[in-house]
């Protein structure tokens, strides 16, 4: 990485944002360049819902509200993402929307070869569920991976209904299958309360550290920063973000939220200050249109996936930068 | 049938309607009487919808929207449902989200026991999946029945994604499982484009008659009443009303809306011309409250359930007065 | 009756309709200008409600989406009403919200005033109680009228919680008051069930005539109008529009909503035939803004209202030429 | 026409409806198939926009609306359009959302090229001053046409604000450049109060006959379908929709909403009436998705476009025998 | 206090969450369990409110709203709230919606005999009037209570159009009455203008103490419970949350809104950090569900109520243990 | 200034908040005084917008919203805003929709007459084009001032499709025009991704200064006020409040709302901070009505206008009281 000449959006000067058919921040087609760095890629599955269903439609939903994206430069982490690689939309992963088992199957079949040569990808959900598939393609293309989660919820849950693979489930089974690095991984923005005291006891032993909201009134923004950045290091890490991390004020249109979320804010500011950790694949998950009002909750989930793609492509000029250094030692030692 | 001294609802000159815990009609719990002729009963399931999903929640949506029913007397079909006959809310059936073949077979387990000596079942969607288990119920517990189904769709289409039971499917499984007796079964209300010319044909291999809205506009509402009485005589029959037979602008709180419905005036007005038909089942069922405004779905929900309750008190009068001559007849013979 | 010159609304040509400060169809208010014919007034109380409050936002409601009216001419009824006449916006009246006797007392006192000299009164709710304090003042100005009564509900029950003056009894309270005609009121648009089958008992007794939604499926709109005009005849009539009988989807916002409702087009098609009848009050109630959706609820109530006005202007206009012909002929005789 | 061999939307049994890039139906866009005969195109353009803008969000409103469409055989039509001829969606033109002269010009210039060799067109919009460009592209691509117009409101104005090209001038401004074929344009559907008498009587002279709604009362759809083939003939006709024909129950989601509209039912009922019209051009206007409700109105507008395809594809059916037999009986002579 | 073996909510792994008769948490009726500790009671009434009604639809809304809930055990507060002591939902109370001196009695009446044996209550409005009757049964059942009030306003005014008890005076009245224990009681979240800058002055006078939004933007959370702490002691409290404490971006559906409020995580730590104060009665009211969105206020209600049951839980076990110690002593004694 | 005994609001124990015609604060209309200090106006204007369109629809929703005010005593600026000075509600200005060019020449020519005598006003959007009008007449009025700029966008880009003056390049014109004091003007909230990383040189180039909404994260709200304050010392200043500087959650009513923006609290905090500015004219804008959820966001609006309102008239009070000083001091001298 990185593509040369990287095809960017639409000139917005030229197209207003509201028209012409809708792409991730209006940049190519995955199949209209020859080459790409980072795809997006929509996963409108929700049958792993426990709740509220609907996040089959965010993909579509958070492709229309990035229209409102104006994706040139990014300020705080001073970078240009569209410019520095070519991003595009890789459109949906298609899979049956009436059988878990064989949906995440399709998911990781399709998602695989997204990946070759390095590639990144940012997934757009679709419930939580799809995480786990994009974590086997992951672990199949690069490895295990340590897991930085942002969500109200768990999600390590044993079943439901008997179900191993559910939206409350899945992170389990990715440490079960051996798809997470051990002792890497980290919930951020768990509150409210929960069906049994052992469900912390046992997150505990798959590994989990624990950010709790109640935790960031005390440490702030920068204690939040700082415990992450000491737990994940330079490690390979897949950040998966839950929208209900977010309070529902800042995202109604989600399936099990919970009173007392993250302010849009803080996440933003979080994420901006990861700038430099080592993002190998990401998500933004559970965003449920019909229950979102003037498409708040799929603004936050644009500008979400944009600012990861912006810690990607930062993190790539800083590798780039470091191996040109590399070689200019190299050639002066 | 009948319970003698049916508990009614709750008195609404005492309690506002808006107060007190959410059952039908504000009836009884269905463990708060001895007996009862006529169970309503919800099933929060909606694994086999294809497009939005949402119709998990149209069993307690319908039960808030029906606060505003007054079930007294029912002037069009000239009966008082509630003073007829014993009716409770048995609650709702509990199924996993997650596997439809299993929900399906844990509806039917738990519909079969409401079924006994004759009592009948009006059941609450959930997606249009939930008719099928609801058939196999009522064909182990009565044989097969007749089919009056008004849905904007035809629903007998073979597989989606492999899956042989969704909410587009289920009536050709139904029929293929003899559960329904061979050309009885109408649909009416359908309209819009189809996938295939050959769903007509095949729907009418399957021994369904079919009124579409476009055939409405002709024949009208006494029009539509007859070829339904000319069809179904005295058969007992299943009614099933997908509540997308009314048009988008009456019921907007659907899955899979389709321009040009029946008013809702026409569907009550059918429904009420067929005052003496020997119901057996019915369900209303695709109600998805998340795209409902003002709960005008939920209301056409829970008025249809109560006017289904009405024509079924009103044939066991009829039955009841018949009975009574006869036995009079006999004795005077 | 009428003013000469009469000051019209802003001219939407130099300040476009959403510009400026909302009176109903942007006429001018009453004390800007020296006399008027017909005076449009607010009564925001919904203290009488029985189930969903907020009637009390309708006469801003109903003002905010009269700015969608085109008042010059009307075609139907060819009448150009507010330049045939003066049309004033008299504001709302002040009442209590938490004392029902009071404010209806208080809305008597200040709706007489407004009715000296033969000047009219179209009235916004608020709920229906208010047309009780409208009728009482109506019969000291005029005497008793008959009641052209259109809704959902009859409106002639006795008493809810031991309170006389709701917005379900107050017909009957105005019938026991003699303020109505007898024999020459009627309910048109009734539907649904009831409480009790004495209620239409009852209902007749106090003199109603009854047009129901599923007699307008069999007679139509000339039959109805036909029916109303038998009935009325000349006799002065107060015409009293509960906003809920029309269909939820014609008019969701409103606190009593009953599925099966008349459609728009009919609703105008049976008062745009009544040209001609003696019209010498009105109202338009149980708008409930809070449940309405892009105010299409409100904008009916604003339509109606205007009709009602086009309806008066016109009978005035009827009743100037008859009394030049008599002039004329008395000159002849 | 017709390409041969078109290439069909994605298929609904493999990629769920609510999966993928949203194009219209899902349909290949332009510059993805070698040729085509019919394109959609979006023109997002509300500047001419009197009252609620907005109606710039109607093209990707219609687009994701359009994901339920089943779009194989219409059965009232008796058509596979997009089977019968290569349909596209060709984007949206993009043109200044500032100065209306600019983007009037822009839409006309980016339109023609799409007509050449007999192509269609079907427009989305935007508010309905985009008529006016296409009927300019229109005429100078193949002549005049007759107009064939939906609408609530005559459209036929003078000037707003001094300016002469606005959604409520644009047809009297097309008549004026002898856009259209003198006395054969129809309005369908007007209805309620004008500003002026004279209105009526301008629209007149410039030719066009009026059915207002209430007309319709009294002659049904079939009578409205007749008067529509009496006047046009075989003329080539150019069809424009605005959506505030429906009633605003049908269509919230518009800009001037106007009680006591068309239903839904009837609109495509008359449509579906006129098969074998000759319909050169299209255009589905004035769907303000801010405004709209579980996109009721945008679902109305992709069933409409819908319906001005097939038929469109049925005339060219038609004529394709009507060439064939000629050729026989040519060959016969 | 506390029940053994307490019937708990019904199980989420077996029954899902959306499925069954709504009760607050999925919690037993009263009826059901022989004894409870804690019994959670809707007062539906909303006659007192002076803006926008509909408050009378809370209790309704949030038991629906507390299916999200995981109602296991509350992590900050370590307590299994719903294990620790018997829960009930003791449904609605019912009184008339038009007559406050008479609902205020009738709520009084009804909640008196749930407060026997130091059983608990806490309460779902209904507006805030609902919290004069509340304490008046309280002081019968226990004397005098320290009032925690959270609120935007003070609402302790004199009278509304000469009535007493409203939703803004019934807290003057509760002082007046003698039912709050002088110098103790405090108002949280105070903000915005006021009518009158004798309010405070007059607030002063009643003895409140005020800690308003833009005192915790310069004490924080941490100086807002140690006020609170400082005052209240180990004195009995009745803590009485108007939701509309929370800034309306968290609780847009409310009568009264107040831009500026407390964000969601700021109550809740609040709430939590007041561990071991002496609970005895609590109230959550204001909720108007017409107005709110996705639930947001609804779900804010539900979590409020759990967290205030937890509270009181923990301090049972706290007392537990003190007693438990107290008797070893006495025995060491 | 000021205007002795000035005329106040309608006294809300009288007539209820909700009731009557609606002006800001229910304050008295320009004509109906004989004097002012300082006028509210309208500027329904919105076609300067890039994306929702729909702030003409502001300045009545902020009306509407403004009921909700108790305009009496501001705390925390302890002043008295409507009793210290005369403010009216001038009504809207009046232009046309169609012409950005003419109708910001009809907005300076009728703010200009409104600006004699040192009188004040504060203008509400409209889209922020509006701005620059005002910033015109206020030159022409007063001379230059400093931009006090609270916006979640810089509003300094050059031009959009050719179209100098927008609402994103207005305040660059401004500074073209040498209507800003060169080196005071600030913006306040800026955040997000931009188009191009030039735009924050450019800015800086034309004398900008920043706080972004990451600074606050910073400095906090002490130290935003610190800023400003060092900036503005005692300049004559102009505050524009772009609604979008509110996060979306706050204000989901606008035209092109940016995920991350300042909490309500912090920027009423920072106002109130400011108190003793100097500020000679302000105004709120893109309040997109259609967008917004149960009126928070014209809340939002109508309590910053009431909050600048208190601020002028505090300053005004400080003057007064420094000029009696002055007198005094002239006296003893």
């Amino acid at each position: 990485m990185a593509v040369a000449n990287p095809v960017g959006p639409v000139d917005a000067t030229k197209v207003p944002r509201y028209a012409g058919i809708s792409t991730f921040a209006r940049l190519p087609e995955l199949d209209r360049v020859p080459d790409y760095d980072i795809a997006i890629v929509g996963v409108p599955f929700d049958g792993g819902t426990s709740f509220r269903p609907g996040a089959r439609f965010g993909p579509s939903a958070v492709r229309e509200a990035s229209r409102l994206l104006r994706p040139g430069y990014h300020p705080e982490l001073d970078v240009e993402p569209v410019a520095a690689c070519q991003v595009v939309d890789a459109g949906d992963i298609a899979c049956t929307p009436y059988d878990i088992t064989r949906a995440v199957r399709e998911i990781e079949e399709q998602a695989l070869p997204l990946l070759g040569d390095g590639k990144k990808l940012v997934s757009i959900g679709g419930d939580h569920t799809i995480a786990l598939p994009m974590l086997r393609a992951l672990a199949k293309a690069r490895g295990p991976v340590a897991l930085l989660h942002f969500d109200a919820h768990l999600d390590t849950w044993d079943t439901y209904f008997d179900q191993p693979v559910t939206h409350g489930t899945m992170f389990r089974r990715a440490f079960e299958e051996g798809l997470l690095i051990e002792d890497k991984s980290m919930h951020i923005g768990i509150r409210g309360p929960v069906y049994d005291r052992d469900d912390f006891i046992r997150d505990h032993e798959f590994g989990f550290q624990i950010v709790r909201c109640s935790d960031i009134d005390v440490i702030g923004i920068a204690g939040t920063i700082q415990r992450i950045k000491d737990r994940l290091g330079d490690t390979p890490v897949y950040v998966s973000i839950d929208i209900d991390v977010l309070d529902p004020s800042y995202a109604p249109g989600t399936g099990t939220p919970e009173m007392g979320g993250m302010h849009s804010r803080e996440l933003l500011a979080v994420l901006r200050g990861l700038d430099g950790i080592n993002i190998v694949g990401a998500d933004v998950v559970e965003i449920a249109p019909s229950y979102d009002h003037a498409s708040v909750t799929a603004l936050a989930g644009a500008t979400l996936v944009f600012d990861l793609l912006a810690l990607m492509a930062n993190r790539d000029a800083i590798e780039a930068r470091a191996a040109a250094d590399e070689k200019e030692v190299a050639w002066q030692a």
